[in-house]
């Protein structure tokens, strides 16, 4: 997982058009201000391991969320993050884990949709702690017993 | 080097505080409308050839320019994409190279700073061509003889 985390004064998005690979139903639009956007994309290798690459990514969120005093997250999908993706099934239903465990923590939480060409506004607020970019795999203990080599 | 390219409505930031590696003197707020942002990080392997990867770079700015018809340039300097960065001075010096090479094929081009904490706004205007990212690496015949093993 390739997870850039940015402290905003605003996120909005809207869904353009589908992708061959387009969530379906979603919220199609959304705005939330003072909020935390997790532009995220979910890696190969995360298939390994992903409910602990879930929670190490949930863990970097609201680690983040508790620096800057801020409780609101966009969890926003962002492929152009790596070279190495997932494929969709798994970066999805990943994606909405990572939002029910947010949502659970007691986090305000919106997700924008996977899988559509979206226009996007943000304002990064640019204080020292407003940008965090961090690569997550599956931790050794987490890499299912068949797959070890 | 690591290549995040937006199309905008409008790219704006503000240098608001030094990191250790700030490139000083700059120009400390910029603004640029229907403009390409050319996110970059450069990365430690483009020292085996920089002068290839700054022209692989120009060349990939410019191509999406001309598909998306648009001549204004912001190249951005952003580590966070990448988790193997140059030094800051092989970096600044590739981006000068860019913001150069893109100047003199007749683009309006600005520079955000390297090594300043920057507030930024951004509208990435979401239509099938608007976003793309690339990794590039120095090409075979570019990669010094003596870097050769
Ligand atoms: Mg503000
Ligand atoms: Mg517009």
């Amino acid at each position: 997982m390739r997870l850039l985390l940015i402290h905003s004064d605003f996120i909005e998005y809207e869904a353009k058009k589908k992708t061959k690979i387009a969530e379906d139903p979603c919220s199609p639009s959304g705005r939330l201000e003072e909020a935390l956007v997790a532009f995220c994309a979910v890696e190969s290798p995360d298939a390994d391991g992903i409910d602990d690459v879930v929670n190490q990514t949930v863990a970097a969120i609201s680690e983040m969320a508790g620096k800057v005093e801020c409780n609101r997250v966009m969890v926003y999908p962002y492929a152009h993050l790596s070279s190495d993706l997932a494929a969709p099934d798994l970066a999805v239903a990943a994606l909405k884990s990572i939002e029910e465990a947010l949502d659970k923590a007691g986090h305000e939480v919106k997700r924008a949709p996977f899988g559509w060409y979206k226009s996007f506004s943000l304002s990064c607020k640019g204080h020292p702690l407003s940008e965090l970019s961090r690569s997550i795999t599956p931790s050794e203990d987490a890499v299912k017993p068949e797959k070890k080599h």
